[in-house]
């Protein structure tokens, strides 16, 4: 069988998920363009291929029509919303995912960017390379109420990780429903959490009743020194709106490691209290190792079962 | 009596400090000068006051001499390497520090660094700002080894912050023997800890033994990538040598937030592999609250007592 694998690095710390395709007799090709594949590029891939062991790419109706071996689609990562699935339902095609592989780093680089921002860590950096040499005052997590969006995996671990910190408190807000009040966090109302929270944090999958969650109405109930920070979907804030209310001083700063069209191209980069990384979250070696092994294994295993 | 407070910004975001010294019929002046004041304008400023609410400038022998009236010194902060205490020892100047007061903010921007090292977020973030997408491979923290020198106040809480993050290993060593193994980490040799932590972060003040502890003989005992992290006092490490090791990539990478003359102006600042930030780790709003109320408080008390 043939695999295309469109999301890159792949196999570049370890080579067991290369090892295992090719000791099953597939044979596979991995991206070399050193970038993310677009749509059109992705048709012309997939005419014979079989298995595609996906990033974020466009897997869209008009990839799936083409790709008319394609029996399996293996996401190395969590979120399936660059694939139309009813599409794919439709041609038969299996959809896997790995939802505990980059769960850690993504908890983890959230703290991150948490505490670059409350601490300033990045600005002081660049001015200091500059020769700029300015104190900062910052806030310590002791003094901050944070207010998590989504408490599935990551929430939870995010929830976890600031405990430590021994903040003011955790508050979450999910629209699915999931998790309950612990000891590290308290379930409350979407506007509870906006109105109370220094820190909003989102930890939820894109999909139609998360799209735009957070736009101006949203952003108004927050407090003027609010921080946002976005490690999960791009489209669940509304960047123009957040490009808006960060010009205008409405709301503190913002984090975000994911956007609506990525590359990132847009405005945002030129403001000074927002923090911007290129999807970066789930990038940790043993996160993708496990994720490109655990992906690439599901398929295989899919295959013996067909 | 007459306070002089070198020391700033002060009474910032809390007049408490600033209060407590008028409500005892005590006069004050706050350094104007928008930066670290120098030995000579401290000679200057220094020769009618009783009481020094004090920073981290030089506070020589000179300096010493000429504060005839000096009474008190009270440093908002821990370190008390930049007081001559033989001189005020034989003047019988009473001298009082605030260990409590910032070792939480020490550890939590301790952290934060740890993390934006790990994980590239400053330098993703300068990139991104410039309209660079480049993702950056990183390193969780379950994989590394931390190596934590110096286990007091400050060593020990981020020993306990890292815990959360489930650390391959923390293992620590305190040239004044301070510390036993606990459940977060473990007690080890000075040369054992160099050959097998990934992250050397130092937590140590700033004495006659432990000034250049790490030099070129301690940094070719360490990992090829490792990454040192230095939050307490500049002198502790040989910046000749490490600038060194860094443009040679003899190790990975260090952040510094401490350096041996400050403000900071030398080239560590051209290196990639180098995140400078401008002694902020105690700058917190509740720390500095904490460490100025207390330093005056102190120095109140203690004139009560003459």
């Amino acid at each position: 069988m043939k695999f295309y694998i469109s999301t890159i690095p792949f196999g570049s710390t370890n080579k067991a998920p290369i090892e295992a395709i090719s000791k099953e007799g597939h044979s596979f090709e991995i991206n070399s363009l050193g970038r993310k594949i677009t749509e059109e590029e992705l048709i012309k891939k997939l005419h014979d291929i079989d298995v595609l062991v996906a990033g974020t790419e466009p897997i869209t109706k008009k990839v799936l029509e083409s790709a008319k071996n394609l029996k399996i689609i293996s996401r190395v990562g969590i979120g399936i919303d660059n694939i139309d699935l009813d599409q794919a339902k439709k041609q038969n095609i299996k959809i896997f995912n790995t939802p505990e592989g980059p769960s850690m780093a993504v908890a983890q680089y959230t703290l991150g960017l948490m505490l670059s921002m409350t601490r300033h860590i990045h600005l002081s950096a660049r001015e200091l390379s500059k020769g700029v040499w300015d104190k900062k005052m910052g806030h310590g997590f002791e003094s901050l109420s944070f207010g998590l969006i989504g408490f599935g995996r990551i929430g939870k671990k995010v929830s976890r990780l600031l405990k430590a910190f021994n903040p003011k408190e955790i508050l979450f807000y999910d629209p699915f429903d999931k998790g309950e009040d612990e000891v590290s966090a308290k379930k409350v109302d979407f506007d509870f959490l906006l109105q109370k929270a220094d820190i909003v944090s989102l930890h939820l999958p894109l999909e139609s009743n998360t799209k735009g969650l957070i736009s101006s109405k949203e952003i108004k109930k927050m407090k003027k020194n609010a921080i946002i920070i976005n490690t999960s979907r791009g489209g669940i804030i509304d960047e123009k709106d957040l490009h808006k209310a960060l010009s205008n001083k409405m709301i503190g700063g913002a984090a975000l490691d994911v956007f609506e069209n990525e590359p990132y191209e847009g405005p945002l980069s030129t403001l000074d209290n927002c923090l911007l990384t290129p999807h970066s979250a789930p990038m940790t070696t043993t996160s993708r190792e496990n994720m490109e092994y655990t992906a690439v294994k599901q398929a295989i295993d899919q295959l013996k079962r067909l």
